[in-house]
């Protein structure tokens, strides 16, 4: 099943969303024109679709694989990776200092968007990146921008993020690589890390690792974390003692091998440190943040795939007449209505969700135009589109292998690689329990409140739906009362209360689309469907949300009124 | 992660959900004492966790391997598949007039449980042969029982069915296979059956195929399909002309071989009528109830399975300190409020969906006993067992994937073979949709609506919680609203009903077996569990399914606002 990129949808989100003339007027970015936006649009999309679309299959049932050492991706990956620097595509909206075009960052988005649906797994190597380079330009020096951000910048150079150790995963503080000072401004690295997309891979000439580790006699836990940069090649030309032991056998996203990397074995991996002694966590949160958003939106490129190939199945699949109709004739599945609902719910899920993510992500250019409110809001909105973003994801897949019926099952199909592959997305980057725990543990606090509350007036300003008015109301009332909540019964909500604000926000834009879908020119059949997703999703999907308003208010007490051991009982 | 049979939940479901003494007080069942339904569920289950449960990584990683028409099962399967028969584990409930034990068949009900929790691939050969034996049984002659029941019973050949065809899934009545009468009472069967499950193996000496197909001149659709059996090994020993061409490449259960099974490519594969010319679809509806309740019961399998290890791994995971704990010392993660959420909602479901579906087979013996209005019970509550049940398989599977974290997504753990081998479950023996279609096209209105209106009463004369009652509430407007609505509308709600509908029986069940846990003797951990459970149900999981009520009477007008093609827009 080919990919076909949603450009009328992306461009509909930019515009009524996004409120991407907003940004273009703005000088800093008075080079992205509409028909530039539009001709971004249309070749990311064409790239995605012709270059990284075809290798889905075989990233999947070939893999990258281990030996020796050496990480070998499957056939057509280097030179669909090698189309990828040249096409310039990772430039869009990377700082012109450093060669980038510093086009808005909504419209990188759109173009990982677009690579991420043609193939999620080999889209990780374009999706990390990004986030050494904000590493980099937030607490690099000079020497080491001029050395490294050209190069990852283009994607020459990939870039990977080095938390995890076995005994440190979510609680990161736990971990134990030691940088040690060589005397002569450098650091000697010696560990091991695990869970290390592209760690190892034959798709680039060097690697640059982004290491979080501990100095001699730094403070235990999170504060006495630094972050280091290790390179794969030194600038000598040299190869770092950093090596790729093994590489992890996973559910899914096959072609991004998951490294086990061993740094410093024979005491000689070389790294440099980037920011500040015990600046590790501040730059973590920077490399974080933004991979959270990118993580977000792969639940929407794996439900946007998954979606056209339910589609496109459910249109060619003849099979019992309809219930109720004119003759006993077998029709395409898409006519029975049950068909038709879950297509309907995986469209309107999946708009929802771009909706929120896209926002999110139009809120961070905001942030970076010096918009303080803009930047609460994004912070605020991160944990919700890496949560819901993913678990849309994963709904919209698992809706997509049951329009396939038993074909949905069957590995050649590629309904179930989307199952598979997506499931990942809401345990990295910070599982998505940690999201609602940033939520209503940092979140809901900020500024005093007035983040969410901000965001509660805007949604209640605009919001017509009585049943997505009512949520609104709930959410505001659900907020209030974790606020006052303990830790144990805040978190006991917390999960459910994300859902909710979350959906009240999907609802909240999508009303809006369908609104806007109803009085502009464009497509019928694109605006058609845009109104009856948002009908959908405010009808719908905004009540159900409001069913978990008693799980959110539960509290703590009924999860402690029996001991641990009795789980097993 | 090892299997431990849980004992002392079964007898509890069986003691105050299913009445097992009141059906044990039948002069039919008196064989059935206390002690022996304590030394079957004991038995049972200590056979499934030493002979099957060990298979089950090796089921998965190898599976079963096709080659030269020939299918070879793993290492191991052989000898306890054997162990099987040889235990008599198969004659439970199977009648004493071919050599069962004539127990009720809610006992056989928990032997197939722990053998699906323990290897839910190697257990469907022992799941599909009951279809054969009730067929045979309904419909079969006095010679045919002869020569297959004592066999099929024993498990010594195991039997399959054969309905599916490329151009015939959820339409039966597409089905091209044909039978032609040979003169001698016999039939020439010719065609080509696909999604057979234990098609072809090498666990035992003879497969006993079921199989439709149409006579010459048949009717079109499903009045013409008639059943036949057809052994792979002859009574005069030679070999029937079926083979098997192929197997299928699955995204989980790879220790059941899924053939494609091709029929009398030689013109020489003979089977026997069984019941009229005609009857297959009446015998059909026999071997599918019986399929379709056990498809329900794997959904509780692979969630009991999932929680046992999703449990063991958060009391074992240490990770983080308890936020507002007293001190900063990591806890294992059950001690986290977020963690222990997603672990109660497990038990809590997978409870909830085990008595439903162990009081629709203590139905269903009670129908077996004569009894009009249980078997009317029966019949409405098999598409919510199959439907809802393993709709819950899917989602504490996926529960169970989340609380690992990282190590979810790992093969090695297991957690991802119970996600991947459960996602069949709603699609098999007539997808989830075709069942909720069941339930308002056929089950509605069964009866004048008298058996929805007794279970109705039912649950309100025992139900207590106000969110629950409202729940019955609302399940008794919505079904009113669908009966009286055209097939389209009827059909786009009826997804929603089902599960309405189905939390509704669940929380009936978990508050009665809440009340009680609270006021008998007992293992104070699970008593203490149980109650536990029951609250979450009743106080979080019912409100949820309240929130299903607009979609359960939306209609189907904003499906077809617009046309098939918008949805590729």
């Amino acid at each position: 099943m080919s990919y076909n990129p949603p450009v009328s949808e992306q461009r509909f989100v930019l515009d009524h969303v996004v409120g991407i003339n907003e940004l273009t007027a703005h000088e800093r970015y008075a080079a992205a024109t509409s028909d530039m936006v539009d001709a971004i649009l249309e070749g990311a999309g064409a790239f995605a679709a012709g270059e990284y679309a075809p290798l889905n299959r075989a990233g999947d049932e070939i893999g990258a694989r281990w030996a020796d050492g050496k990480v070998t991706m499957p056939p057509g990956f280097r030179e669909a990776y090698q189309a990828f620097v040249e096409g310039g595509w990772g430039t869009i909206s990377a700082p012109e200092a450093y060669g980038g075009q510093g086009l808005p960052n909504v419209l990188g988005t759109v173009i990982m968007e677009d690579l991420g649906t043609a193939n999620m797994g080999f889209s990780l190597i374009n999706m990390l990146t990004p986030a050494a380079i904000e590493s980099l330009i937030a607490a690099g020096t000079d020497a080491q921008r001029d050395t490294y951000l050209g190069k990852l910048i283009t994607g020459e150079w990939n870039g990977t993020m080095n938390l995890t150790e076995p005994q440190a995963g979510s609680d990161v503080g736990a971990l134990r690589t030691t940088a040690t000072p060589t005397g002569d401004g450098l650091y000697r690295i010696k560990g091991t890390k695990i869970f290390i997309t592209f760690g190892e891979h034959d798709l680039t000439d060097n690697i640059v690792h982004l290491v979080l580790a501990r100095t001699p006699g730094a403070p235990a836990g999170t504060r006495g974390i630094s972050l280091f940069i290790v390179p794969k090649v030194r600038a000598d030309g040299t190869h770092n003692d950093v090596r790729c032991v093994s590489i992890e056998h996973k559910m899914g996203i096959h072609a991004s091998p998951t490294c086990v990397l061993s740094y410093g074995d024979n005491d000689d991996c070389l790294g440099e440190l980037i920011g500040p002694e015990f600046g590790g966590m501040a730059a973590m949160f920077v490399m974080m943040n933004n991979a959270r958003l990118n993580v977000g939106l792969q639940g929407i490129q794996i439900a946007e795939r998954a979606t056209q190939q339910a589609v496109g199945y459910a249109m060619e699949r003849i099979q019992s007449a309809r219930a109720g109709g004119a003759t006993r004739d077998p029709v395409a599945i898409i006519e029975h209505p049950d068909v038709r609902r879950m297509l309907l719910r995986m469209k309107a899920l999946t708009q929802g969700a771009r909706a929120l993510i896209y926002y999110a992500f139009g809120q961070l250019d905001r942030a970076h135009l010096g918009d303080a409110d803009a930047q609460d809001r994004v912070d605020l909105l991160t944990p919700l589109a890496k949560a819901w973003g993913t678990d849309v994801g994963c709904e919209v897949a698992s809706l997509g292998v049951q329009v396939h019926g038993g074909m949905g099952f069957i590995e050649e199909t590629g309904a179930a690689q989307h199952y598979r592959d997506i499931r990942i997305a809401p345990i990295y980057e910070g599982t998505n329990g940690i999201q609602a725990a940033d939520l209503v543990g940092r979140k809901l606090g900020l500024g005093g409140g007035a983040p969410l509350a901000a965001l509660i007036a805007d949604m209640r300003a605009e919001a017509q739906d009585a049943g997505l008015r009512a949520l609104i109301d709930d959410v505001e009332a659900v907020a209030a009362h974790l606020a006052g909540s303990g830790p144990d019964d805040r978190l006991a909500g917390s999960y459910p209360f994300l859902t909710m604000l979350s959906v009240a926000v999907g609802g909240w834009l999508m009303e809006r689309q369908g609104r806007i879908a109803a009085g502009v020119d464009g497509d019928p059949a694109f605006l058609a469907m845009k109104r009856a997703a948002a009908d959908y999703f405010v009808g719908q999907v905004v009540p159900e949300a409001a069913g978990l308003k008693a799980s959110a208010l539960a509290g703590a007490e009924l999860l402690y009124s029996v001991d641990a051991a009795a789980f097993a009982a």
